[in-house]
């Protein structure tokens, strides 16, 4: 871990930094400018295809087996981001925990606001299992708004009756919508990605007529009860901070196992900087451990 | 992980619960007894010793180096239990982390109310210090009120300026006496140890004439901010589940690292009974792993 990297990280950040309040249009057309020049590696593999009627990328390694599956769901306050321009990060956990990954291009506010997100999360999962996947060979993961997803997604599928997969991995989860949490304010300075303003801004594009402190929309508010083991990840250095905190609480109050790992002095999905950070490589690792662990037959 | 262990493990607890609102001296009478109940695996071996001017246990397996030291404070509200009773389980956490430990016999209340136990952690400390072990090679730990003091001990070395041990290893921290977290009655009826009411019997024993939310006392309340990395374990049959939360909480936000491990289904200080219940072993191991990382020559 070296401090150098992390101020570094930080002042390349702060440079790069989206108007997450701006139009939507202008918004994602930055964001996947920005995400473009991050680079693949040369050893992953990736294929457009269609699951459950939702289409995703699939991200493999030449040798990893293809019976595991990490079902991912990118970030983006549920109105930006893409499959395509999660694929680095993807790539990098896919690596380390030897499974194949199928990152999903669901939909995106304020075009289809809550619940479309949360049934094409639902409706892929249920393609794999159609598709003859075991339960526990497949794991949910997501970043920020995709990792509010992730919990949104075990809660639907849960409510269903639907056998739940084998565990959740969320790396700093957006998790409440209500933006009721202190360390939007105690870590404003501090955090070189996201602003309050900025997230305020987007809530009413994914939120549209639902109420924003509805558990599937912000899964700090819910009983979790019956959810599968989860790994919750975060930065000290993030205004959702206290999303992940509340998370694992209430996961931990609902009887659910849950690892919380909080980095200090690293920033909102810190782990998509394996090149720049030594601690982002270090908690993917964690993470392909905790992955192996909980899958079947790993 | 077995539901038959964790259902059998409640059980015998509650037949043997103490009444931790009783006389003091029948109380520790009652606890020395039980524990001695419990049996030392005939690997550990132990004597007693004197550490910068306090007493302890010097707890070791043969073949473990001696470079690595474990300085561990018992469990008992800050008013019972001994370091003897504490062997069983510090043997176990011996042996799987390769390191010796000393179990210390902190004084406690209500003849000796707080600072006293933070002095004697803290004159423990230093004196192994005296001894010339590196600081990065030592560790604190402890269980239930002994994972409070961990905290209240660091807090007192960092505003002292002392140079800080590896790490610190939290076993069901009680870490608000001020009795205000919110599992203290949500988890009532689950906790087959500990009842809100005994807690509050002996709170004046420690306080004394302080203030029950000095951070020395209840570190919730404290800047935990340049604390070395804390790994918190606790079950979520617990009435002190919220002392844990709040706690890695307060340390996230003081951008300590800080890893936070639930486990479902099982009371407070579960890795006591590693021959009864699996996930006993299962986080004594995972301890053990997370010392390993933090000692700067494991």
């Amino acid at each position: 871990m070296s401090k150098a990297q992390q101020l570094q990280l930080d002042a390349i950040l702060r440079q790069g930094g989206l108007d997450t309040a701006g139009d939507v249009q202008k918004l994602r057309a930055a964001f996947n400018e920005l995400m473009a020049q991050v680079p693949v590696a040369p050893d992953i593999q990736q294929r457009r295809l269609e699951v459950g009627g939702v289409t995703g990328i699939e991200v493999t390694v030449l040798g990893n087996g293809a019976e595991n599956v990490i079902l991912y769901f990118h970030g983006g306050v549920y109105v930006i981001g893409t499959a395509v321009a999660s694929v680095p990060l993807v790539g990098d956990l896919v690596r380390r925990s030897g499974t194949r990954a199928i990152t999903l291009e669901y939909r995106l506010g304020p075009e289809d606001p809550y619940p479309a997100a949360v049934q094409d999360a639902r409706a892929a999962y249920e393609g794999l299992l159609a598709q003859g996947i075991a339960p526990d060979r497949i794991v949910l993961a997501g970043e920020s708004a995709g990792g509010g997803l992730v919990v949104a997604t075990l809660l639907a599928l849960r409510d269903a009756g639907t056998p739940l997969p084998s565990c959740g991995y969320l790396m700093s989860p957006y998790a409440d919508l209500t933006l009721s949490g202190q360390t939007l304010a105690e870590k404003q300075e501090l955090d070189p990605v996201l602003t309050p303003d900025g997230l305020r801004a987007r809530v009413p594009d994914y939120v549209g007529g639902a109420d924003a402190a509805d558990p599937r929309i912000s899964p700090i508010f819910g009983d979790l009860s019956g959810l599968p083991p989860l790994l919750i990840q975060v930065g000290s250095h993030e205004v959702l901070l206290s999303d992940a905190l509340r998370l694992a609480g209430r996961a931990a109050r609902s009887d659910v196992a849950v690892t919380l790992e909080v980095t200090p002095g690293v920033p909102h999905v810190f782990q998509g900087f394996a090149g720049l950070l030594d601690e982002a490589g270090v908690a993917l690792d964690r993470a392909a451990e905790f992955l192996k662990a909980q899958l079947a037959h790993p």
